[in-house]
């Protein structure tokens, strides 16, 4: 019988905010996989580590860095087999997921090709969105208003109408389009409510206004919140 | 010294996706409160009882159904004061929060009323969003695509625009606009990638394409989750 594949969010960086099924699972699976994208890098094995079976096998997953299609199709085929080579040996896997597993992440790569084989289990996680939401102390939208989530790749014109027409958003995947997405929101009239939030829930949790952030500084796992009217929430 | 105001998200309804952070705090705290509809029915203190420190005073906070602003600030004022009373009496309190504290939540309202009194630690939970992708195994958004969460009370206007201009959203506060919203997904061509969640993590979870969900039935507990060319995915 083949083992269970385990998609785990281990949320969005203080090892606390594991759920306690999670916690469970890591403690008890024999075989722990995880994201790599490169080297030194393996950001859900760090949050996840304090709970992991000290005896579990690891096994990195290679994630390529490169946004071509193919290239991507190839890794996840390649690091579907390392975890398939465990569960048919009756082995149960969990694959650490940084946030949760199904809002932007690699899990869904996995369900497709290792779900013909083995059952497979998915632990919802803490979302950076709703972790930074709480190291700013602010709703990320209340009562009737819409909330968009917007990855910072999409275009221009795209991005302009979506934050036109909405209160609030949030925009991740940020990196080096910065310098453009803190000027859309500037011309969109989203500047006075736009907080930055970097590395929320962990020792290098850093909060900015946005309007306030350095034009020479860059931010690092970072999402911006915005929020229009934002000094009358409460009310 | 005033005690500690802790609005925790206990999470969508199984008592295993609270945190450890959530878990640790509810054993500890002496005051434990809840927003409470109607008689009947504190969703949160439910989720939360096997957590819960059971010394702990639990401090009901009554919310009104009525969607009349001034009837909700008064009810959020004497909230606020029963929890202060505790708070100047230098013991810690916290405040159960479905799901995520400041994501469509009540916790918002008790930030400014307490908050110059006394200290607030948000605790950040799971949302129902999450849970209900992971009871369906499928992602809420991906790669570069934006994720609209929109509220059904909306007007039909918005609600079309937002809905025509995004492949993914999440339908929330459905209740009673369910036949409105139907036919709304149905004219902007998300028919087909749409689901209807009730109930996700509990014992009484129910997973239904909207399109073969009965026309005579009502939804409870609710989110529908659509996503449009769902069958590429994971490719």
């Amino acid at each position: 019988m083949n083992g269970t594949l385990y998609l785990v969010g281990v949320g969005p960086g203080d090892p606390e905010l594991l759920t306690l099924k999670a916690a469970r699972i890591l403690g008890a699976v024999e075989v722990i996989a995880f994201p790599a994208p490169r080297e030194d890098s393996a950001l859900a094995l760090e949050i996840a580590s304090p709970h992991l079976n000290p005896d579990a096998a690891r096994v990195p997953i290679p994630l390529p860095m490169s946004i071509d299609r193919a290239i991507g199709r190839t890794a996840y085929n390649e690091g579907a087999q390392a975890i398939l080579l465990h569960l048919r040996a009756g082995r149960d896997v969990a694959y650490l997921c940084e946030g949760d597993p199904l809002f932007y992440g690699s899990a869904m790569y996995l369900i497709d090709r290792v779900g013909r084989e083995a059952e497979i289990c998915i632990v919802p996680g803490v979302t950076s969105l709703t972790a930074s939401a709480a190291a700013i102390g602010r709703p990320l939208a209340a009562r009737n208003e819409m909330l968009k989530v917007l990855p910072a790749p999409l275009p221009d014109a795209v991005l302009r109408s979506e934050l036109l027409s909405t209160d609030a958003a949030a925009l991740i995947k940020i990196g080096r389009h910065f310098d453009r997405i803190r000027a859309l929101l500037e011309e969109t009239g989203h500047l006075g409510g736009a907080m930055i939030v970097e590395h929320a829930t962990t020792g290098k949790e850093r909060i900015t206004p946005l309007a306030a952030f350095a034009h020479t500084d860059r931010p690092y796992f970072s999402t911006i919140l915005t929020y229009r009217g934002a000094e009358a929430w409460g009310r």
